[in-house]
């Protein structure tokens, strides 16, 4: 059973009703981030009951040391570890000296928490009864500045109900921070500053071994009865932690408030002796601006990412409340100013999985801020990896690579590995062909070809070289096989001519060759740069077109089906449908070695391959092999059920369809896999927005053209999505007889809608 | 380069010149042991130089919890560890005040060390000349000893040699001990009680966790000159050690000599309460025996174990000193008197590896123990393995199994897993294999059918059950197959149809079924009584006969061949001769998916398969096999070489089985893979004795009777083995013209010698 206690809403994820049993789970849900900063929905009070404390700055890690069972030659030193920063958000809160604390409460009564995304900001409502029979009404909200986006501001106002009572609330800041993932109990912070004047706090403080060097700050004000009023403050102060003290008698039934700013300032973007000078400068601005205009401030900024962003569904909210959680979470986790951050898997939700890039990037992430940001938001995470070739490079040379071949690791935060099971390491390889993937998708969609000979031809390069070097001659077989990968089906390990591997890696080099002849006569300044860069031989390239011409795939002619990898007919093939359901999730119930040799599919890449590379085959073709391939599938990874979302809608398998729509976009809201209390899944949140534009809506660019195949589950009234595709941006709205067009753009935008052609006009609604 | 700096010496290990770089090596070459403890050569007195220090009680281990990079269900929750026991060695030394310390002294010459293998005793002479200037001449010898297993014995005698001076003893027990290799730094040992009268000491201690109960114990006298003088102790003890202290004015060239007496008394072989007691009676029994008297016993046990089990070889010290090294360490580690021991891969030498049992007893060390000792002996050890039926059957209900299917752990002490690499504990399920074969084995060479209707043949059917649920039908190949696996050739992971595994898996189900049929028409009440236990229906055995008529094996018809595993082909079959050298070692060169991609093998497996089923296979189809697998076999397990050394000789390549002996005789003594300091190969060691029994000596048991089929390399003059057949020795004597036999017993034994029958006579040498 999922949980069900997220009430449904359009715009905002509601939970009503204090349930100490949910806080953790409630923690992940409702994190707040900008992009710079996040963190989980911790309470501004103490908590003393079970919570998972959370606050994250991009970019700021920490090498954790490795730790293996066996150590084998070739494993990353460290395992880079989303690190838990510094506490800025806390507020202690006394009624007549006893502590607010909602654990220890006699009682609470009237909770709420929302999250409103469409404005971007968490708020908090309840009532308690205190210990010493004080009952208080506490009401709060709070936001991460997407404008400033070094400050947050809260605002938390207590109101006694029953008399009347001295409020102190004591504002703090906290270095003495722990990570609950952590391999050897390292300390991960080292304090060196603490100090404190004018009603502001600093704590300075680096991250051991990586050297990270931040300033988290904050400063506060009050008012009573929503009239500014002065406290004077009482300092107290530990080696990593200080706190100001602010007092006042308040009547029964007014309304005592502190606004609390803080944030950090870190040496990522400032001089490392400046940190303290630019967060005054940060507090300065925020206290000069205010709580109301920086929120009216926070309205407007989002309000302009839904104008490019928004999906609406009528007459299903829980679908429509789903697929706005995704947008929101993918919005707060990485907005794309900084060609040095990635997106995480978890965001700024949890710690889980350490490192912030995976290939979940470019396969999932890179159509969603395409189509719904300024296309250099898309440039700026292939530039991410371009910054990263040389170490792609160093990884390919420590696994006997040489002359340039470049194998990019499986998880990063600065180009190196930080990976360390052999089977994924070593072996789960295709994540190269999704950066390959990912250079001719941004040049498919945005038409921007300047990126390829300005860097992505280098990437390119590597990449072929890399897919050259580990395929190798099968005399056998006279032909070119790939022996020992983990496929993105992560449920076989070291298997032999993986489908999914073998086809991105001949596309890769067909690629990479297609590029270098059309650069050569078009770019030739570019073309000369490279190539006395990297020292390639015709020589080499025609042995790269030999591995190109000679790939081999698993094929089966009784099943006129290509195999997943050599030797899958051999399994006992009993489909999920058959699988008794106690045995599910399998990754719970059973033991590795049974997974292994089981049939079970934990993504089907045999259909991403077809999902990536779409029109190189049949609708027959697809529907073959999606028959074949789901009926294995278990969908243990979050990154499985959109691709079938999409496949299925092309298919007419609108139920189906629909179906694996619902399990990706309330994933987490209804914790399908019960682990939400650990962090979101935020990169599978673009594969949500995948399933409804390019499933439902059929959304496909070809020849600089976007043609559209909209489809709608019986279940909704209609939908509608925004594309921004080469600046202008178009909206969908699909119902259940037709579909209408609109443009936000001053052109003319020719699309291909059901194989038609069909031009929109700015201004004017077009209806097919 | 390996390692040269052991002289040359048919009966003893001896080093010359005191060199700090080799004193790890030395305390692992030297170490000794009888079974019941056992300790590396550490030196005595301090020394503060680059040492690993290491003390074992058998069967004493503690549960370290287990540590991997990502949690896989099935996993055991603990590593077993060979736990640094507490130090009842150690006799600190001062002259005048200042302490003796070889790393610290001005210079240490004629320093010789001595391992006698021929009396079991450790010895050591050098002069050393202390930072006072004072030269002295120190000589020791030190033994455990065989009949009084509890107990150990150091001579230490200190002669000053340029003047008068206080010389003082302290020697101490020691409890603040640490293991080397701890996965979380946990504590392993609780100390209990400290304390000393009348010259004896005493530290109570336990292991935590495991709550092995522990008193180490000492007690000392002294020589002046040889006569027995009596000193006054002066005792200072901490919360974890006591030391007694006696002085002596020692005249310039007299003698003063300290016999310690020490050792354990260990709560499995006494009552936990009474262990003070237990350690007195062993005390008071050595100081009565004395250290001549306990040495000359020490001389005879030897001589006993030599009588049944000594090699000789003429005409190459090299070759002789390897083997009496294997065959003294091998009965340091294991004497057969306790079912509940068993042989560690680093015996009484090391931490490396924890665990005691691994396959390498079934497949390697049972047919040294079988022909060297009583056959009781044998029969204990695989009696070990029927006491852990239970706990095999429970592990494999672990990994999905019923019905009372078991898999016997990878690597144990009490019969659970404690292995925790997926590829491994999960997959290398071949050691269900040997273990059953030990058992076909056992019988073959003893005689003794008793033991399967007694409790093999339970063994046999878990085993069997475990094969019949493991192997799956392929619908394409129309055969069962076994897939996801890791045979003996660990350079190779969860691969498809491993020939070996698939091999004596038909083999372990056939073998089974045949004694089930044998024993239900012989052994009635057996047959009744373990049928009610085991509740196996004949539709059960047609389905295990089903398994059996259609397993499956890759075979290779262009190469005429088995195939190592599905796929092997496929690979880059580059041959170890064309490998550049500069990759060799490969797992220390290469990354784990380049080994695993390669062709190159860690430990032939088919060869293995060939090795156990010798006579399903012609001589031809052996030739073959060797040719090619011999070809791609880097011999980077030590249990490598000896079965290739046999099959070489067999096939008459004598040059190739003399190089694969050399190399597994002395493969710690001359450190070939640079880590003897860790601790020495000991089950590898059995092979080294198989090499030259039923390598050169071409030793079978076929219907009964021994066979030989005699050669000998030419760089021998001869060479000599015994074995104890049927309760009778047999000495085999080869030259390079002739053969001769000799028995050692009372009746007239038949044999068969190159294919003829020979009959040999008690007290009559037959040359053939």
């Amino acid at each position: 059973m999922n949980q069900d206690y997220i009430q449904p809403n359009n715009w905002s994820i509601i939970e009503e009703g204090f349930d100490i049993n949910c806080v953790k789970a409630s923690e992940s849900l409702f994190s707040i981030g900008n992009g710079a900063m996040g963190q989980r929905a911790n309470f501004e009070e103490q908590y003393t009951g079970p919570t998972f404390q959370g606050s994250y700055i991009a970019g700021v890690y920490y090498p954790d040391k490795t730790r293996v069972g066996w150590w084998k030659n070739g494993y990353p030193e460290y395992f880079a570890k989303v690190l838990n920063a510094p506490n800025w958000i806390g507020i202690d809160v006394a009624i007549d000296g006893k502590e607010l604390d909602l654990f220890t409460c006699k009682s609470v009564s009237n909770f709420r928490r929302e999250l409103n995304m469409k404005e971007g900001w968490l708020g908090r409502t309840f009532i308690a009864t205190l210990q010493n029979n004080i009952e208080i009404k506490v009401e709060t909200k709070r936001f991460l500045s997407l404008d400033e986006d070094e400050i947050g501001a809260i605002q938390y106002s207590v109101t006694p109900l029953n008399s009347n009572a001295e409020i102190t609330f004591t504002p703090y800041l906290d270095s003495g921070i722990t990570n609950e993932d952590t391999n050897w109990d390292d300390k991960f912070w080292d304090t060196l500053s603490v100090n404190s004047k004018n009603n502001q706090a600093f704590i300075e403080a680096r991250t051991m071994k990586t050297d990270f060097h931040t300033c988290t700050f904050m400063e506060s004000c009050f008012f009573e009865n929503y009239q500014k009023i002065d406290l004077v403050e009482n300092i107290s102060q530990t080696a990593t932690k200080i706190s100001l003290t602010y007092s006042k008698e308040v009547q029964q039934n007014q309304t005592f408030t502190i606004q609390k700013f803080g944030g950090y300032t870190v040496d990522r973007n400032h001089d490392k002796n400046e940190l303290i000078s630019f967060a005054k400068a940060a507090l300065s601005k925020a206290m000069s601006l205010g709580f109301a205009k920086l929120l009216d401030d926070q309205k407007l900024a989002w309000s302009e990412i839904w104008k490019k962003a928004d999906i609406t569904i009528e007459g299903d909210v829980k679908a429509q409340q789903g697929i706005r959680f995704n947008i929101f979470q993918l919005n707060q986790t990485y907005l794309g100013k900084d060609t040095q951050l990635n997106i995480g898997p978890k965001g700024f939700t949890g710690e889980k999985y350490g490192g912030s890039t995976y290939w979940d990037t470019e396969a999932y992430c890179i159509p969603f801020y395409m189509a719904t940001k300024d296309q250099q938001v898309a440039r700026n995470l292939l530039t991410y990896r371009y910054n990263h070739l040389q170490k792609a490079i160093e990884n390919a040379e420590k696994l006997g690579f040489t002359n340039g071949a470049a194998l990019y690791p499986m998880v990063t935060m600065n180009g190196e590995e930080c990976h360390n099971e052999w089977e994924i390491t070593f072996e789960e390889i295709h994540r190269n062909g999704a950066i390959a993937f990912a250079i001719y998708n941004y040049y498919r969609y945005t038409g921007d070809y300047s990126y390829i000979p300005e860097k992505g031809l280098e990437v390119l390069i590597g990449i072929a070289r890399f897919w050259h070097q580990r395929a190798n001659y099968s005399k056998t077989k006279n032909k070119y096989v790939i022996l020992g990968v983990t496929g993105p089906n992560e449920y076989e390990n070291n298997v032999n001519n993986n489908w999914y591997t073998n086809y991105i890696a001949k596309w890769c080099i067909s690629y990479a060759i297609e590029n270098i002849e059309k650069i050569k006569t078009e770019y030739d300044t570019d073309y000369t740069r490279i190539m006395n860069k990297v020292q390639l031989s015709n020589a080499e390239i025609e042995q790269w077109k030999t591995v190109v011409e000679n790939m081999y795939f698993p094929y089966s002619k009784e099943h006129n089906l290509y195999l997943q990898q050599d030797g899958f007919l051999d399994k006992e093939l009993v489909t999920v449908a058959d699988l008794d359901k106690s045995n599910r999730p399998i990754n719970q119930k059973w033991s590795w070695d049974r997974i292994l040799r089981s049939p079970y599919i934990k993504q089907a890449d045999v259909l991403q391959g077809f999902y990536f590379f779409e029109d190189h085959f049949t609708d027959n073709e697809l529907e073959r092999h999606f028959d074949f391939y789901e009926s294995f599938t278990v969908h243990e990874s979050s990154l499985s059920p959109c691709v079938h979302s999409i496949q299925a809608a092309k298919l007419n398998k609108m139920e189906q369809a629909y179906q694996f729509y619902l399990r990706t976009s309330r994933l987490d809201l209804d914790d399908y896999n019960h682990e939400v209390e650990e962090g979101l899944h935020i990169t599978s949140m673009a594969g949500t927005w995948m399933s409804i534009v390019e499933g439902f809506g059929g959304m496909r660019v070809k020849d600089n053209l976007l043609s559209f195949a909209p489809k709608i589950p019986k279940q909704w009234n209609a939908y509608s999505f925004k594309v921004n595709f080469r600046n202008q941006v178009l909206k969908v709205i699909v119902t259940q007889t037709d579909t209408s067009f609109e443009i936000d753009g001053d052109y003319e935008l020719d699309i291909v809608v059901n194989g038609k052609s069909v031009q929109v006009s700015p201004n004017s609604l077009v209806t097919v």
